[in-house]
């Protein structure tokens, strides 16, 4: 199942409430991603603390471990990871896509061999559709290519952009037929492909919307492009999507980004940069970010960011981070997950906040202010 | 401060209750290890969740980082490491020995170079003592000699293990002049050597009860000497000392070790053995212990211990842990440590709940069946 109630908008911005087989989602959301069924390093009774309201997983990752037969011996994800709340889950295609030449792509599908165990794989739209059956996601992605930003050495020219988006719709088609050929709780998104070029964003977006699925990704976007050109396609596609479905901007990004999104009309994000940085001592603040690692906070008893609320802000200094990190202890990138994820899905709290007091411009002028400040 | 009540005898085995600075501990005790301001992979907060009571600070570690000065600031560790409960620290003098050549034994103290930096370095007992009361540990270790089982390639002699043993007292009583300098919240405890020697453990018994400190230690086992002579001190020594007094075996051990800990008279312990083994995914449970890697968990939907109640038993499955690990993932670390701290802190709690209810011998024979039953 899926509900989407669109509650109030200011210009492209929406502020939505999805209802979905495990729970209701409050949009614009945040979804920290969990590839291998766990967001690393992040117990998930910290990720419900801090208000996390939906997660990922990898239909990729999770086929080749645990498997299938683990997965649907638990009926799903969900009890096998300990969350109860919904689940999203990409098909396969980005990673298939991230394998590079270890891959051969035809009409029927990816093949390549297993980088676990050099077992020879087969994914297709339709073992797509059955792993995340399986996986029992409340969010099942459509199996895609990701078109890239460059093909062999060289920008992706239209044409062949135009021939990997083409292949996304064929494939769309057969997962649709295949998702719907059982019954089923959850729903099933498709994917904007098109590359770079706005006419072919519009010609993916257009035959989607024909199929009439729930919900729409903008897929092909942090490909290894140049952020204007990211900001380019992130302006244009969101709102020409059907308005009573929610919007889904795949692995994007900062939070200037995540903010921009949702002023163009975006309703969901997921990325691992809050988690990654995490561990790389990279934390994300309201002033701008801190790097754990820089000396200057050996002695500094301030939390990380004072007008934070998480778990890390709540008991420990930047002192004891910076010890921690310098010490190399386990504690310190659990710690830093805890507050990057906590920063970006109160980002996006806030950004509900305003919309719903009809302050929206106003808090993206703060908020923009508020980071190019810096930490002090 | 330091109060100790007797509450209740079986044999050698004691029930007691230790009120410390920074609260009570109830008798016996495992105490979890957190050498360098954090109990490796586990949040101060499922530390309190478990029922941990007080856990150790190394000194050593401490002092190379992050410094005494920073712990001065920070008014000692509980504020710097976000746990207000008792703490207890070492001295310094395992850590120092454990650097085998690299350092140098004189009357005065040990000279070695940081394994940090290379710095050269100097503790002395009145250091470890000035140290310890910037940590403002609740418990305080005398420095102390670790006498080692083997001496440059043979067994230690007699000789060598009483001249390690009275430097040992000389030292004592110099950390006692030196802790005495101020006034003080905390307690000094001293340690007794004497290696595999039971008169030699006997004469610095003696001489550590003349000084009446509020709590005395066993130290020197658990230093590579063969099983059975560890069981042969621990069964001499512990119920010589005081009876009025807490006993802590330091450095010690197995489920079984902790056991026939308490049956000599122990009251307090503690071991890196419950973390250490859960970073390689060796659980302990009560029907013997669980090696994670065993691909015949891959499809196993119990918890670790299914009479258990741990958060990781609470919430997750073997299948789950096992693809954890299998994955690298750092949640499995975390949530095999938080099994196994809980094990060790929860066999405790059994210990004192039988000693209280007078079964403590049918609860010993109880637990060598269960854990030779081992795990279905």
């Amino acid at each position: 199942m899926l509900q989407f109630e669109l509650l109030q908008t200011d210009g492209h911005a929406r502020r939505g409430r999805l209802t979905l087989n495990h729970g209701v989602v409050e949009t614009p959301v945040f979804m920290p991603v969990g590839t291998y069924g766990t967001v690393k390093g992040v117990l998930p009774s910290s990720l419900e603390e801090m208000g996390a309201q939906i997660i990922l997983g990898n239909t990729f990752h999770l086929w080749l471990r645990p498997g299938i037969d683990v997965l649907n011996q638990f009926g799903g994800l969900h009890r096998f990871e300990g969350w109860n709340k919904p689940i999203l889950t990409d098909s396969g295609g980005f990673q298939v896509w991230s394998l590079g030449e270890m891959r051969k792509i035809s009409e029927e599908g990816v093949r390549f061999a297993s980088p676990v165990n050099g077992d020879k794989l087969f994914l297709t739209p339709e073992t797509s559709m059955q792993i995340q059956r399986a996986l029992n996601s409340d969010i099942v992605m459509q199996f895609d290519e990701c078109t890239p930003y460059e093909t062999k050495g060289h920008l992706t020219t239209e044409r062949e952009a135009r021939v990997s988006m083409e292949l996304s719709l064929r494939w769309a088609k057969r997962c649709l037929d295949e998702f719907n050929r059982n019954e089923n709780p959850n729903a099933l998104f498709g994917i904007v492909q098109g590359g770079m070029f706005e006419h072919l964003r519009e010609e993916s977006l257009n035959a989607l919307v024909d199929l009439d699925l729930p919900g729409y990704a903008i897929g092909g976007v942090s490909v290894g492009e140049p952020k204007p050109e990211m900001q380019r396609i992130v302006a244009h596609t969101p709102h020409r999507l059907p308005a009573n479905k929610p919007r889904y901007l795949m692995g994007v990004g900062t939070p200037e980004d995540l903010v921009e999104g949702v002023a163009a009309g975006v309703d969901m994000f997921d990325c691992v940069m809050p988690t990654r940085n995490a561990r790389n001592a990279h934390l994300f603040t309201r002033f701008g970010d801190v790097r754990l690692r820089n000396s200057r906070f050996r002695t500094d008893e301030r939390p990380v960011d004072e007008t934070c609320t998480c778990h890390t802000c709540k008991h420990f200094s930047r002192a004891y981070l910076h010890h921690l990190e310098r010490c190399g202890e386990m504690l310190a990138p659990m710690l830093a997950s805890i507050h990057n994820l906590h920063y970006y899905v109160n980002l996006m709290r806030e950004v509900r906040e305003a919309l719903d007091a009809g302050t929206f411009p106003q808090f993206v002028a703060q908020f923009k202010a508020d980071r190019a400040r810096g930490t002090t």
